[in-house]
């Protein structure tokens, strides 16, 4: 039978898939900092070669910012698009990593072996998965898949190429249905298929007050401090009960229906060995909810970074000329990003005291997606999870936002399935990134079943 | 007439004055960044020249941090020590600048001729005008007057090894009265002699959550965000009236006497001119003070510093496991340095939600003080200063702390007289720093006059 065949081969073939992983993980594509343009390309053109050795017809395409990488088998069979993302996110702080974030090692990790450093799960070893799946497919059956591949650049800041790609390549993007490779599995030994997802807005403010920094001395207590303005403000962001305090926020915010919250009562999350994970005890989000809503179905805001005045060592008695924060909300629902872009905004402006203003800069806007769990390749791909993982596959929520899910419906009138095997402690857009090898290996033998389910 | 010949010869030698203040420019003394220690160093040793090319015994003179100057001359009359600073101000951000902070100019500024470069006004460029009125009295006189001479290089930073030289070295430092220059006039033309000046405590808080940075999407709405916290706690710092709400703050705050703010309101002081200069309209203080109360005579809170999260270009959606801030307090009256530090850290501590620590890190404490204007010292330099300048100079308050005049109290039982020419736009502490030429000029001479009068 030859799915065992691919899935022996799979396994054989272990050592060098992971050192082909090692290759990618050392080229530094951070696509959230202008210093690292040339290494994008880098990641991108190493992509292509991949994708032209496996027999696919690939190439760089060009795009504002960071290229796509398009690649096309000629298989036959049901026609699937998979999506994931070269970039990763910034190191810092640097300081914190036992190692050098681009220089990839296999380590002992809590569950068995990792493979370490920035992107390893997020999303250079996930996207390898299911490209390792392909070439072992290839070696066995001589053909490919159906497959088209898309490799996005700009993940970790904010897509801005995608939309505009998409829609000028429709009829070349255009499959049967798109998986997606950029979650995680729902627990140890239990694989997931993402059915809803949260939106993203991301915002930068700068509240601006005298014309230039000032000695605290000289005009400290009669003049306007910008950080005092803009604590001020943020802090009033939650109330004690941890529900955002933005006017017209939850507007659009559905309640969670009786049959999902069963179910997901049914998955017995542990919230506090969650969070124990991450040296914390409590939920912090709405007090009258679960934390599986607070993580899948409720929205959030959050203050990402924040600076002003006097950072160095040592002290200054400044008053800063201005402050500056970096806020997002995680949408869910039909919560439209830009009316809730605007509502902040407005809200923001309505505290400003005189002698202040305020500047705002947008970063990214997606709604929230819900998938069409009808389409059987659902239940198929479901399936094959569950005959590959200890555990049978759940569907679940996710707190991530994947904008990409809502693009692929609106510009393509394509369902996604989102499906990954992240854990929890991966450490994505922290210091010391890694990812399990037990993911690496079971995602390649998943994609091989998946592929040959639908397929 | 002796004092005629001396400011006849300041007068003529201005321009070679100048070129020494701009030697002392060059030398990047910033004492606050440990990477500037051989320059503070070499402002030392450079001061050390031009107290022994004047003829008096001068020498460097060791701490644990950087280095004191004292000198001594062998002149009669009434013993004074003059103080003042040779360690200057961080220069960032450096973008703002128009100029190299350290290649000082004379350039044309809002009142004529300005020096522009880091430490101009605060405290180098102060600080020569004494130096230069003793150069110029030896040249004319052939001796010099009673002065024990005094340079810091930590004023900048809190002067953590000020009061251990000054116990250590009580006899030798002693004089009847000292002159320390490190204020300004009160109004273009209208010198001032400070009488009343705030403390200053500093504090450096860190608010710890997660044991490591999150991804918002992971662990968004379910994990406490230690910037939300900060936010939330400082955010509460001041009531919607300007007053600070930490408890306790006010307790030892003493009322204005009412001869003191008749006095003030004699001064006609035009709050909406003096905001108008750095892009403000009104006062930020309490709203029941006037401006020159809430500059001079009732306590502050600021937010010197804040920082948290992702601060670099693009957008991270992070959540940190810590976030900072360097907050101060400037004291008047009675308040204790040290209890107002121990309200604050308690009044943090009582607002952390559960799953937050908090550290603190002391940055100096100094009380306010009260000149003993009884000394007739003060009125022969309040007339010699009426003689040099266009109008008569005034008693004032300040809205600084200059520490050292209560540590020469407390330590060296002597009173202080603080009397400068720096003026409220000469940025201190800011980008483009600069010092007035008359400021200069005009000091130098006033010196004369001073030592003429007192000696």
């Amino acid at each position: 039978m030859s799915l065992n065949a691919v899935l022996s081969r799979i396994d054989a073939d272990i050592d060098t898939s992971t050192d082909r992983l090692k290759d990618l993980l050392r080229i530094q594509s951070i696509s959230t900092d202008p210093a690292y343009k040339a290494q994008c390309r880098a990641a991108a053109e190493w992509l292509v070669a991949q994708l032209t050795e496996l027999g696919a017809e690939a190439s760089i395409r060009e795009t504002p910012g960071h290229p796509m990488v398009v690649g096309h088998t000629n298989g036959t069979g049901r026609h699937v698009l998979f999506y994931g993302h070269y970039d990763v996110q910034p190191v810092d702080p640097l300081h914190l990593w036992a190692r050098d974030p681009f220089d990839p090692a296999i380590e002992d990790g809590a569950d068995g072996k990792v493979i370490r450093g920035r992107g390893a799960s997020d999303d250079k070893g996930q996207l390898m998965t299911f490209v390792e799946a392909c070439r072992a497919w290839k070696a066995e059956r001589g053909d490919l898949p159906n497959v088209t591949f898309l490799f996005e650049g700009e993940e970790e800041s904010g897509s801005p190429s995608l939309v505009p790609f998409l829609k000028d390549n429709t009829e070349e993007l255009k499959a049967d249905i798109a998986l997606i490779c950029d979650t995680g599995l729902f627990a140890e030994d239990t694989p997931a298929i993402v059915t809803m997802l949260r939106g993203l807005v991301g915002e930068e403010i700068t509240v601006h007050g005298p014309s230039k920094d000032l000695h605290s001395g000289l005009y400290g207590g009669v003049s306007m401090n910008p950080i005092r303005v803009l604590t001020r403000i943020l802090g009033g962001l939650h109330d004690d009960e941890g529900r955002v305090q933005v006017p017209h926020f939850y507007d659009a915010v559905p309640e969670l229906p009786e049959q999902l919250r069963a179910q997901w009562e049914a998955l017995g999350f542990d919230a506090h060995r969650f969070l124990e994970g991450v040296g914390l005890k409590s939920p912090a989000g709405e007090r009258d909810r679960t934390a599986l809503e607070q993580l899948w179905s409720r929205p959030t805001a959050e203050i990402n970074g924040i600076w002003g005045g006097y950072t160095g060592a040592g002290f200054k008695t400044v008053l800063p000329a201005e402050a500056h924060a970096k806020v997002s909300f995680r949408l869910v629902g039909q919560q439209n990003p830009h009316e809730i872009r605007e509502h902040f905004r407005k809200w923001v402006e309505a505290q400003l005291p005189e002698d202040c203003t305020v500047e705002f800069h947008a970063h990214g806007a997606s709604p929230a997606s819900q998938m069409a769990i009808g389409d059987p390749a659902f239940e198929s791909a479901r399936r094959a999870l569950s005959d590959e993982w200890p555990h049978d596959a759940a569907y679940v929520g996710g707190g991530g936002s994947i904008p990409i899910a809502g693009y692929f419906k609106t510009h393509l009138e394509m369902d996604s399935m989102l499906i990954g095997f992240g854990k929890d402690d991966d450490q994505i857009h922290s210091p010391n990134e890694k990812y399990d090898m037990k993911s690496f290996h079971r995602g390649i033998r998943s994609w091989a079943r998946i592929l040959d389910a639908i397929g």
